[in-house]
């Protein structure tokens, strides 16, 4: 499909606290809904949320242990998809089945995988260790977006937008968008580096620990497709060495994009901090902290997707700035060319 | 016009208690504005509800004895759609008029035709005779759907939902959807029988009277083009013979369907018991049971037409409980083509 | 563009007062996002309301002195529209500018003009003098329609309908409708003349001053391009000279429509008093009564546009009353027609 959504690939689609014990959760991926559980051995199941039938969603009928029956007319599949049970007639039809979806749950995160089942690959899960990691604390975070997910991607490579939409949050501060970052490209994705030296300790370091002299700071993530960011960041006084970081703040963030449409988009997110430099009160501080930023973001961005709406032609000015976006773009879109290609090549070679 | 909806048939527009004494009512049918009002030798006018001047809804006006007067620039309708008056003119133009449809007040429920005036016939009204009749007890129901019509008749014409939609309200168990109704063609119609033996009475069936006993249960309907049912259900005890109704619940049901729009539908609809087998207190029952179920149908069609939404072009597989749907849907195609037919002899006739 | 909306024309943005001393105001007009604010030389500029960069809402940032800087990544403009600072990088692009619109404040009325910046002359402004006159007193209004502006414009050039629409609240009475306006070209407009002559004085009127007979009353506008209504208007006991109004009710009203999107659109409005036929409590009343029968008009054409939407081909029958409003969308077409050509003549003679 043409629709400018990476379909060999891993999407966040919950957290693992989202779905339920013993029940059905459902949520809308690339424009398609899917319905999550758990089975008895422990495992998740991910099948398309659409019964074969009359397209009633799985998810308004019920689990029956490791099946689930649809709740308008009764059919019930087990957990690969397959039809078991069709009421008021013995035979099952073997079309009578719904998609199965490879899923992965690594480091809390429930992965859905769009594409070719053929093609999913567990080595391709982005690496999002905080959010399982004895040394790093967070609160998990959830946020739905009205807009498609690349203008969220592009807010996300270029952190020059710190230095204004997040200027009395995030500790953003002029110096952040005048220092050029280092993008160097790897394995799916780009590497974005940046330090700012010698800067004042924004408000938000200074809630970590009091900083009484200016501070270095450091932000280096990785950006890799379709949409994950992953970012060690933090700050330490000036005088300090570099590799010293006993007096320093250190934060690791994990951030994933998920369409739900073309226009509408799922956003997962956490910024850890070290256990031995924090407690709960911490956690619920970055924790409050990135929603109050996140939500300005969502709203410059809101904004920025009405004006797109005004006039979908209008010309965007590329900058410096842009570079890691440009590159990403450019990555993404030799991505779904290979897709597209090797769907071609499957359609040939299965004719 | 080919929108799927058939013209020359009767449709609910309201029922007779919804229409002022002495006012306007207005409803939308088959994407066309419809105005409702009484006149004074009793009767009813339909008329569009759309001046032919600036299109203004003649229900934002006000009526004035028998006529109705445009509320933007004053002109006057009489109850056969001709103006009467145009405010500032002598000389009223022949074409000054709305089309006056065809009406008809049957049982408390009020049917506006359409289609071509000249083939309004009320032989094809439905009867619906527990709406108005000594016997029967009932109170009248109105529901707004924002689905396509046809989604609900899928689901009238299907009642082994009951198990599974309505199984903690209406008495659905699985036996209903493992009996096998038996299908026969009426006229512009299918009857749909059903009877499940021996099953444990319900807790609706029980409000009715108390069962010691498993029961037998009959559901037996009629539906009719465009979307009429006319149902017979009841059950007693599985001991007793079926020529016995001493100890039978009886219940008669009539529901409507009427296109709004393409996309949204009102739903007309009562329940009635016998009027020595319940009192207001029956009547109150019934009614919030049906609401209540209802409500179940609408929020799984409704979320049914969400999936249909996200990809209108998802095949449905069809199963030998559709069997109704099926055929009706095939009636209904065979009455659009014979319109779409008619209409153009008639263009050719006139040419 | 063939959007129906004539660019070279002025277009009421916002009332004076609507622009704060030291921020920011955008509205968004002919589907293009202005933004306006004042600078430090008591002038005020306009300017798209739209980055270069990746067009996010200038507005959603913040004003420096008499630039505005982007609160997305912090290009900054100044009021000429050239961005004059792009952070990261020391070169500003000379591509790096946004649309400077011409800007007019007349009379507490803020106009900017739409279409090519040569053709902005002052002498096109409409005369809503008595928005800042020493002998009128008035409250400023605001409304925002979710319909067509062109729908509005019908409804102010035929006035036939204040003798239903508001025939409870602005004095509307049956003779308004039959009394044939008079309708004169005059530059770039219509002038529509109306007299009623010996009707009862409404409560509207009898709430200036206690009118013990019946009075003559006077509606004379012009209707101006792009879509200004500039009208006097009064009555005067039917007993005294035309040329006598020692006892009259003078009034004069400035209303102009300003396109905000092809179906939605801003209303500008007031209602003046003479200085010496009221207080602040007359002004209140007038205003009171143009909130409520401005209302009248909405809830109207609004419902009107409703019926539109149903059926956009269904006709709408001419009659004598429109004969302004047939006249004054001719004059539109021409200049729409002229506009286009003139475009294309430009574009011949750049190439």
């Amino acid at each position: 499909m043409n629709d400018g959504f990476l379909r060999n690939a891993w999407y966040v689609i919950a957290w693992d606290h989202e779905i339920p014990a013993d029940g059905l959760f459902a949520r809308t991926v690339l424009g398609e809904p899917v319905l999550v559980y758990r089975t008895a051995d422990g495992g998740l199941t991910a099948l398309a949320d659409r019964c074969c039938h009359r397209l009633a969603p799985l998810s308004a009928g019920r689990k029956e242990g490791d099946a689930v029956r649809c709740g308008y007319h009764g059919l019930k599949y087990g957990p690969d998809g397959r039809c078991i049970e069709v009421p008021g007639q013995d035979r099952v039809p073997p079309r009578a089945r719904v998609r199965r979806y490879p899923l992965a749950l690594k480091n809390r995160w429930v992965f859905v995988w769009m594409g070719d089942p053929e093609r999913a690959d567990p080595a391709l899960l982005p690496d999002n260790f905080s959010c399982d990691h004895a040394d790093w604390c967070y609160l998990p975070g959830y946020m739905h977006y009205q807009v498609p997910w690349l203008l969220i991607a592009d807010n996300l490579l270029d952190f020059s937008h710190l230095s204004y939409v997040h200027d009395k949050t995030f500790g953003g501060t002029p110096e952040i968008a005048r220092a050029q970052p280092l993008i160097t490209e790897i394995e799916r994705g780009l590497r974005i580096a940046r330090e700012v030296r010698n800067v004042p300790p924004s408000p938000y370091y200074q809630s970590f620990r009091p900083f009484d002299t200016p501070i270095n700071r450091w932000i280096v993530y990785d950006f890799v497709l379709p949409a994950t960011l992953l970012m060690h960041s933090g700050g330490r006084p000036a005088a300090d060495a570099d590799d010293d970081l006993r007096r320093a703040v250190q934060l690791h963030s994990c951030q994933a994009l998920t369409p739900e449409t073309a226009t509408s988009t799922h956003y997962f997110f956490q910024e850890s901090h070290r256990a031995d430099q924090g407690d709960a009160q911490t956690r619920q501080r970055i924790f409050d902290s990135l929603l109050t930023a996140f939500e300005e973001d969502r709203q410059m961005i809101t904004a920025q997707a009405r004006n797109l709406a005004l006039d979908p032609a209008a010309p965007m000015l590329p900058l410096a700035m842009d570079a890691a976006l440009v590159r990403f773009r450019r990555l993404l879109q030799q991505q779904l060319q290979a897709e597209a290609a090797a769907g071609a090549a499957g359609a040939a070679g299965a004719a």
